[in-house]
């Protein structure tokens, strides 16, 4: 059946199937795990190959595993022994900027960050800013829904996509949604592909929504000597009728990391800090700034505003600094990325507290205070038998929170491969039944991404 | 089959079946159409009687037609023969207001505009605002994914749904989406049943994000000699960095008839006039406000502003009469509500002129600017069988100027039973293949709104 795949699909792309073992092994993982090498690896370069190579594929019940740039958090495009990998990095054009009617055509292979660049050249804003964003595909974001800080302000992925094409496990290409702002005809194919997860279909072309860039920003850093000092302000700024751009958090473990990571001056004795970003016009901007800084000030904050492009730069450097600076507590990093609704937040950070106690573990929490989305991290090592186990046992104990909070399991991250044991912890019955019902509508031989998303028990 | 529905269910619910002809006549119809009464009223005031209803009716094959306040514009509601309306009118709680985490909770009975001045009342803001809002029920405009005026900056009710509890033809409850901002835990049921017209479940409970209300607001009525130059401050407007949060465009049709109608002190003379609205805080609104204006008289606008709350009003009186004061033209309207490309919009209007002249008919056109979403209105009278005839033939004409300018046939109204033979025109096969797919998943017996959204050679 490989053999088969190779060698036809192979003849028909020369050059563009991989079936070395070195070069499958770089498709063999994510940013959070390996399951095993595929079989091979074809990288076609536009929707008439991604067809031929679906209908070969449905044809011969190969399962294949749609693949951007391999940075998801959950194994999403991980894949399984007998499978082939469908990489669309060669599918990399802008196709158009189109600045008359503010949206972009891509090809779901283009580097968030690229489109970013191109359109700040032209004054123009896409806002989703996943971590990853300088190495991350647009068709992964689409895929699972990428959110990133500027998520309170501006919204997710999601948000952006006004239409897709996107071609099926057989081969049939299929248009949802448009060119248009709005739509209504039928049900909404396109938010239903957003988030998918690689298991309906193939993305090959997106049209991305895109803004004018806001004419100024401006930076503020406050640090509070208590951790529930900066979720009364997260409330305080929320509530007031500001909208902030960003609004992240980092607790005590994260910033006593980041700073001895890399000595970028932010203050050893704080309990948490808020690392906050407004964006507007210039009367805006500097409004919102002041009552922001009252805010936190009344609450006991030291603020600190940065005034240029460098010490902007140097703030949110901290900020992204977070995740390496971690591993120097421990070498294992479990990631897990739960939302609970923003007034909660406290709750949630108490009972993470009770936890890492429970379990004798280091937890360091950041992310996104402004919309309830903690990325929670466990520091352990995946050598210590004991307390990995230990570790496996506090990520049950965490969901239950967040569940119970009212909260989701994945605000960002998706499912994939490592959530996938979890999700009926937050799903009913009934919604995980729709949900394969919808599975088999899209992919009746289930080839496309098999067994993620869904847990097992059910496959 | 109904016999026994009235004894078993009126047994249940006494007092809340509906089985008197004058009864049936006022469920019998929505704002577009009528269509037949149906064989009963039913009126569930809790999920628990929902869900047993909907058991009862799927046992029983009992076509089932979810209705809230019948203000739709495309039949959505309207019952056929040998169905039973099943009215969420009883179903009008506001379940809980939380300010802490910015979010309500609402059964689908309750009106958009009363939950507007609750929220109003705190200081906080519910942006969908479709023009029956004084009216319509959230679940209804869930079920449409119902825009408004404030759609350009704010988005559509789609944008503010978290979560919602909905009812499966069988009975099942299904919950989607939650209390969070964000989640991407399986495919997106919540988004999937937005906008699916009470054809897949019945909503029981919904989930609204709120926004704080915005500071201050500024209003502009922009008169242009030509239609051209309207369009183009359109385009610099928002190509600028300013989002207004509304931009609503009335040609001079419009503008006469509200003019003629309510004697408003709208300019007689206006080629086309923009109702644009800015928000923000003080600052911002005064900054965009002045822009705008500057861009306007630049392109020979005369630009007047409201200053106070008494003369915004009035304006958005003139707005509000156009779809009222139309009838003085002609006795039928036949209201279409396609959607270009902002860019286009220039193309379209001269595509309306076009066919309004080919078959000698008044068509004004007014609506949504700023995202492209117009509102075409062909004055006729359904009387007069010849020009009848020929409206018909215009709005199918309309349609495909829409779509072959990347646009599509409806942006808010949705497609119900007026719109089902033009579906095929936007949609391709295998898109309304993978959507009948979709439906027969959620109600495999095909009892829930039949013969709605679909083009009816596939039934």
């Amino acid at each position: 059946m490989f053999g088969l795949f190779r060698k036809k699909i192979g003849d028909m792309l020369p050059g563009r199937v991989l079936t070395e073992r070195e070069d499958l092994f770089c498709y063999g993982f994510d940013a959070s795990s390996t399951e095993d090498i595929p079989s091979a690896v074809v990288m076609p370069v536009n929707t008439q190959e991604v067809s031929e190579i679906a209908a070969f594929a449905f044809n011969h019940r190969i399962p294949l595993i749609p693949r951007g740039a391999g940075t998801g958090m959950t194994g999403g495009a991980v894949p399984l022994r007998d499978t082939v990998v469908l990489s669309l990095e060669g599918m990399n054009r802008i196709i158009d900027i189109d600045e008359k009617n503010m949206l972009a055509v891509v090809e779901p292979g283009v580097i968030n960050y690229h489109l970013q660049e191109k359109l700040e050249e032209k004054g123009l804003f896409y806002p989703p800013d996943p971590a990853s964003m300088k190495f991350c595909t647009l068709g992964g974001n689409v895929a699972e829904n990428a959110g990133g800080p500027r998520a309170i302000k501006y919204g997710v992925t999601r948000d952006y996509v006004l239409g897709l094409e996107a071609v099926l496990p057989d081969g049939r290409v299929v248009p949802a949604g448009g060119k248009t702002y709005k739509g209504v005809v039928g049900y909404d194919l396109t938010r239903l592909l957003v988030g998918s997860e690689g298991t309906l279909a193939i993305i090959t072309k997106i049209f991305l929504k895109f803004l004018p860039m806001p004419a100024e920003t401006a930076t503020l850093l406050c640090a509070f000597s208590e951790i529930d000092a900066a979720a009364q302000a997260v409330n305080r700024i929320t509530s007031s009728a500001i909208i902030p751009r960003t609004l992240e958090f980092m607790d005590r473990e994260s910033t006593l990391a980041v700073e001895n990571y890399s000595h970028c001056g932010l203050p050893l004795d704080a309990g948490a800090l808020l690392l906050i970003e407004v964006d507007g016009s210039h009367a805006a901007v500097s409004d919102d700034a002041d009552r922001i800084a009252s805010i936190c000030t009344a609450l006991g904050a030291h603020v600190r505003v940065a005034d240029d492009i460098y010490s902007k730069q140097q703030l949110w450097d901290a900020r992204r600094a977070v995740s390496p600076a971690l591993y120097r507590i421990r070498p294992t990093k479990i990631n897990e990325d739960i939302v609970v609704p923003r007034g909660r937040i406290p709750e949630m950070l108490r009972a993470l507290r009770a936890i890492s106690e429970r379990y004798n573990l280091t937890i360091a929490s950041f992310g996104h205070a402004g919309d309830g989305n903690i990325h929670v991290n466990i520091m352990t090592d995946r050598n210590d038998k004991d307390e990995y186990r230990r570790a496996r046992r506090a990520v049950r104990d965490i969901f239950e929170a967040a569940i119970s909070l009212e909260g989701t399991i994945s605000g960002e991250h998706g499912v994939g491969l490592t959530k996938k044991e979890y999700v009926d912890m937050e799903l009913s019955d009934v919604s995980i039944e729709l949900m394969k019902g919808i599975k088999n509508v899209f992919d009746p031989r289930g080839i496309l991404n098999p067994r993620k998303m869904f847990p097992d028990s059910g496959d």
